[in-house]
């Protein structure tokens, strides 16, 4: 049951991979909202959605639908972002987005709380969530940042296929089920919904998440790039990345290595500045084989970290392994921490 | 039917994932031989196994064994070449071993034919094959170094479970099969047999290949990073690797950053080189999709190099994706390739 207590929320794109989960936190965390609006695209319009013991019908999101809205939770695309996010402003509404459409603009924050928080004081009525593997890499490297500066990051990632959507999970059981069958696989999403080419995810691995930019990245990889240095306040911050998509269903991974400015940094400083910093657990010890995996991180709000170790050529260069669910701090919770900022700084203007 | 024209051959580890690679390959490549043994553990003895439409049976490999061969192909496991190495040498044998077990004794050239085939003619009787991540990455900077010039290589690999034997595909076939029926996975093999703990494999992840060293570093990434080395004949090459075991059963892949000494080298050079290279093919097309994968890759004797691109912040770095089945040219292939040196050019002795 909703409260009387509490705030007018909307979550656009409700039925989606991360609208389910942004439900499932809002009503886990126990959010305090007054009323809820779950708004969609006309084709999910009309599904029912239980929240808190109550049914909920999805409507179909239109200007009108942010009428009486207070913070409106946005995952329904770039384009309906682009549509529908200055209209909810325009009638009060906070907009936290979490898609790519506002992220570099210069007017809006894009936030992940642990690293800058105080940087949602300065919205103009839009905050943008980031790409969720940049949000695990920076809540992993903003406490290293913090201690002995940085100077160059170099990721690979390990992503699971539930980043792009609820069909592409689908894809990749119907056909994992097709290959232990010994049955033909029949591409149709992976690597990138609309593409001219699609190629299997089960049991194999796509060196391409999102479309290729002229300089031979990937939308993915650019957005890793650009939102590092925005979200850590660091433009000189060198980063690169390789995005690769994996035939596993939630959780991120990372191989990281990092350049810190200090001098003398040891394995156990490291571990040392993660193991206090907030949102971050440290599961790292080698001797015991403990690392996170994708299995062990699903369905957690935070960020594991493990495969501390130095570089053996460079005394500043560090490796690490990041994971988190990319659905939850990669989405739907940093969205809802988002959300909780706003509410409990005062910051809803 | 094996040939009056050739060689006496035995291979040691017949039955097991490479050992039936090699077999495989020196059918497939139409080497010459005279005899062939198959020998195993006595676990083993006694399989038959069809060769050239000839029905052979596998034997327990003891010292006696060695006597008339004049090339074996080992392939059992570290422990198997200890004991039995030395002895296949006494009696007239050169070995060509697929085990870590001689690989960075300073006696036994190290060798990938593409890259340092010169250094079979020095050997002492044991010719060792690298690790398979590392033959294909070695393969794919070659012809950089030769042309550029390197001085620094970041690897963070994606190995298909086949390089942990047959037993660890059957691992992932069944979990994965049991995970789609929404059944519990009782992990026994992987990371590493013998180990005190057991992951989970199907739909995750596991940063753990081989055991984990006093540095931090798993026996697989010093493999990676001295092997490399060696095989290079750049003592002073900076190497750090970070290798990650994935659900899929067959062909390795990496996203490797190579640093090059050359000034203003461009992609289209690095391309140009890899173009012409031997054992490589490129396959890097960004705007038409074309990159490889394990899927594409396997089955086929190459190494498949994508994904080529200049870092964003250092212009003498660079990114690239290299793919090859980790059975054939990681392990078979190689080895009968270096079979071939042996009598090509009458380093046989």
């Amino acid at each position: 049951m909703v409260s009387e207590q509490g705030y007018h929320i909307a979550v656009v794109g409700a039925t989606g991979a991360v609208g389910q989960k942004m439900l499932e936190t809002l009503e886990k965390k126990n959010f305090p909202i007054k009323s809820l609006k779950l708004l969609s695209s006309s084709r999910s319009a009309g599904i029912k959605i239980n929240f808190k013991g109550e049914e909920f019908t999805v409507e179909e999101a239109t200007p009108a639908s942010f009428e009486g809205v207070q913070i409106a939770l946005f995952s329904a695309g770039g384009s309906v972002s682009k549509a529908l996010a200055h209209e909810a402003v325009a009638r009060g509404a906070v907009v936290v987005d979490n898609t790519s459409a506002f992220r570099m603009d210069e007017n809006v924050p894009l936030v992940v709380p642990e690293v800058n928080e105080q940087d949602i004081a300065n919205h103009n009525g839009i905050i943008a969530n980031p790409n969720c593997s940049t949000i695990q890499m920076v809540a992993a490297l903003k406490p290293i940042q913090d201690k002995f500066g940085i100077s160059r990051v170099i990721v690979s990632t390990y992503q699971a296929v539930s980043g792009a959507g609820n069909a592409a999970a689908e894809e990749l059981r119907q056909q994992s089920q097709a290959f232990l069958n010994g049955e033909e696989l029949n591409p149709e999403l992976l690597p990138v919904k609309g593409e001219k080419k699609h190629y299997p995810i089960a049991f194999n691995a796509l060196p391409q998440i999102d479309v290729f930019q002229d300089n031979g990245y990937t939308y993915e990889e650019m957005k890793m790039i650009n939102e590092t240095k925005k979200i850590m306040h660091a433009p000189e911050l060198k980063v690169a990345a390789t995005c690769v998509r994996l035939p596993f269903f939630t959780s991120h991974a990372e191989s990281v290595y990092v350049e810190v400015d200090g001098e003398n940094v040891q394995v156990s400083d490291v571990q040392e500045a993660l193991r206090h910093a907030p949102g971050v657990v440290l599961e790292d010890d080698p001797a015991n084989q403990v690392y996170p995996t994708p299995l062990s991180a699903s369905n957690k709000s935070d960020v594991f970290v493990g495969r501390i170790r130095r570089d053996l050529d460079n005394p500043n260069g560090f490796h690490l392994w990041v994971v988190s669910d990319n659905l939850l701090k990669g989405a739907a919770w940093n969205s809802v921490q988002i959300a909780e900022s706003l509410v409990n700084n005062n910051w809803l203007k």
